[in-house]
């Protein structure tokens, strides 16, 4: 197959990039009246709803509520049934994750001024966080790592993981995963009711503060919906690379990186942006070499086709003001002297950086978090962390001295507001 | 008035506490049709739109687009008519809130392995921010000294802010905090068309990368409608303050601190938790005997009836425990030792510490923000801040030995999930 091919010196450049990043995200109202119906009988009827969807949507029957939960033996077991290299990658990757996030630990701070009025933030963890991961085919048991991760590092005392086994098989991956991240209970749910549960809490499962993890249209629509009762982490889109490279990787290694995301699933997104035209077409003639003999290749030719593009830009300069435009979920700078181009990067989930940093290795083991900011949300948001598991209360200590300092200021804008209360508050405590 | 008034040991006292924290969040459907006929509307005819709106909803004309704009001397000007009193209190305020949010600015940092591989995390700011400013009655300066500050401290490079002038009247006090707090360019429109103008850009409003601010129901709605195409920072509820009392404050004090939360709005909450029944008849008696005195008291007595309570407590320890669970934006901590009680406090958006401490202090001038999460989403969410403004992305660069490493982890973990390009694109960089 023939990857789109596009140029920065073609005149309808601009509006060709515009359609190609273009990504219908408007949610289906079926799915979210559809949703509606389910968080709110859930939330109504608790256990019993759980039971009747999960029969429903999983084909997955239960005598009781009860019988949806894990218990922690039946997690060690799925361990302990790996091969033991599968084991020992796991626990490899687990621990690397691990000690990256241990370097985003927030701690409290506080300074006290002249006066000895004290002011300050007081970070805590979440008291307990739901985990939504993905059954059947689409199960990581590295998603659960990356979001599991992060919540014990901040100090969450309870994880509570939702995973629905349709047709009640198990993912014995996924439940070792759980096992080494730390998870305290997981429930055999899925879907909008699974989201339901953990935001309103069932008699069986426990309501939690915030829910994270990648789910089907369904849940992101749950999500959406929960979203104000319980955190959420982001709704994500359509997974993405964009490679910026110089013409002198080995061009087998560009092809494969790019199939590596374009195996995802239809609409995700691969793209090639490099100022050497030849190249170019050496990896277009490496994909057409590699592509036969990849297990997904229906997949990978699908979003290679629909949203696939090997970009001719003028130079590496170009290329980094693309990028910046973009702001992609993941950016691989596959370049013979980066630290001369990381500086011009300003948006994107991870960079990876240099011809040895394959995303993949980012994906499961190098230590930062693969869940990232998608459609060009890396202009505002972050990849997930410790940060998004730890939240903060404004610490306000005012000594005598310091309520007449600055009850003079609160008091002349609270009446320039118009807020008279306000400024007599402030105003008694001059008084002394 | 007589405040409600409830008692933990009573037996209906968990459904009571309930009931008066229940507050109908639910959005008007009516208003979210409006909302998103007016931001399809501006998103497809921009300037024209906004214009049209601009006139219909507040009542103010102009000749073309162009005139939104408030220049910056227009600013200048107004902040140099203010009362040199109010000019130095916005002055003061603004220095102090400078000065807490520079504590929060987050840093870039990485680290190397043994093996050469250096992982880290790149802090950038945003590009450009927008920031809406309510107009009329509800028109604070302070709060657009505590939404643009932080983003100015983040180093965010354009801030653009909204707001209504209804009838083409503009509040020079809200022109002078933009003077003062860094505000790039200012433009005179509000309501759901600001909030699309911001999101999707149009010839004259730039599109921005986040919108923070409060505002009416249409301004959430269309808040939460553009959420994705750009950031947001939290749809707020009504504001809250829950007092915790040891019975020795002066009860007028305490009476004050409950009305300035009343005095904002009809729904606002504030309540009281004291172990001591005559203290808090004492409150009471202080409520009675100033309240007629107050400018707002209409507002603050339809609040205190609507939502106010005087809670009788067992002990202190039962207040913070209630505390955790209200999890209030607001929390003044009025006791003689609160050095004893504050490690239990895990959940509330800012915390006043000891009796000298009101709630007013924070709004105006200590420095921390007085953008707070409400409606008990401090369980999960931290006051608006200078990490609102920067975001973070992964850095990964991996090593040829790290390669070698991390190749035959991920490939285990790729081959597991079924993920084969995943695993190629490992095994390549192992191969040299």
């Amino acid at each position: 197959m023939t990857v789109r091919r596009l140029s920065t010196r073609s005149a309808g450049f601009a509006d060709a990039l515009a359609s190609l990043l273009a990504f219908e995200s408007a949610q289906d109202p079926a799915v979210d009246t559809a949703v509606a119906g389910i968080v709110e009988d859930v939330k109504q009827r608790g256990d019993a709803a759980l039971v009747e969807y999960t029969h429903c949507f999983d084909r997955f029957e239960v005598a009781s509520a009860a019988a949806l939960e894990l218990t922690r033996d039946e997690l060690r077991s799925a361990f302990d049934r790996l091969p033991s290299a599968t084991r020992e990658a796991l626990q490899a990757a687990a621990e690397r994750v691990r000690r990256y996030h241990e370097k985003q630990l927030a701690g409290s701070w506080s300074y006290t001024e002249a006066d000895g009025t004290v002011l300050g933030q007081q970070v805590t963890p979440l008291d307990r966080v739901g985990i939504y991961v993905p059954g059947g085919k689409a199960a990581y048991p590295s998603s659960v790592l990356m979001n599991a991760l992060p919540a014990h590092v901040a100090g969450v005392e309870e994880i509570i993981m939702v995973v629905p086994t349709p047709g009640g098989e198990r993912n014995d991956l996924v439940l070792a995963a759980a096992y080494i991240a730390g998870v305290s209970r997981a429930f055999t749910v899925g879907g909008a009711q699974a989201v339901a549960a953990l935001a309103y809490g069932t008699a069986t499962i426990p309501a939690v503060d915030k829910i994270t993890g990648p789910g089907n249209a369904y849940v992101a629509a749950a999500k959406r919906r929960v979203f104000g009762v319980v955190g959420i982490d982001m709704v994500a889109g359509p997974s993405e690379i964009l490679v910026v490279c110089d013409g002198s990787t080995d061009p087998d290694w560009i092809a494969m990186d790019l199939f590596s995301q374009a195996e995802h699933d239809e609409i995700a997104q691969a793209i090639l942006l490099c100022p050497d035209a030849a190249y170019l077409d050496r990896v277009q003639a490496s994909i057409d070499r590699l592509l036969p003999g990849m297990p997904r290749r229906a997949i990978i030719e699908a979003s290679l086709r629909n949203r696939g593009a090997l970009i001719e830009v003028a130079d590496l300069a170009e290329a980094c003001a693309i990028a910046n435009q973009i702001a992609p979920e993941h950016l691989e700078l596959s370049v013979a002297d980066p630290d001369a181009w990381l500086p011009q990067l300003r948006h994107a989930g991870a960079i990876f950086i240099g011809r040895f940093t394959s995303e993949s290795l980012g994906d499961y083991c190098a230590g930062p978090n693969h869940v990232l900011p998608t459609s060009r949300t890396a202009r505002f948001a972050s990849p997930l962390g410790v940060y998004d598991f730890q939240k903060r209360s404004s610490l306000i200590r005012v000594s005598q001295d310091g309520a007449r300092a600055l009850g003079r200021i609160a008091s002349v804008l609270a009446h320039g507001e118009g807020l008279t209360a306000h400024a007599r508050s402030a105003e008694y405590r001059m008084e002394e």
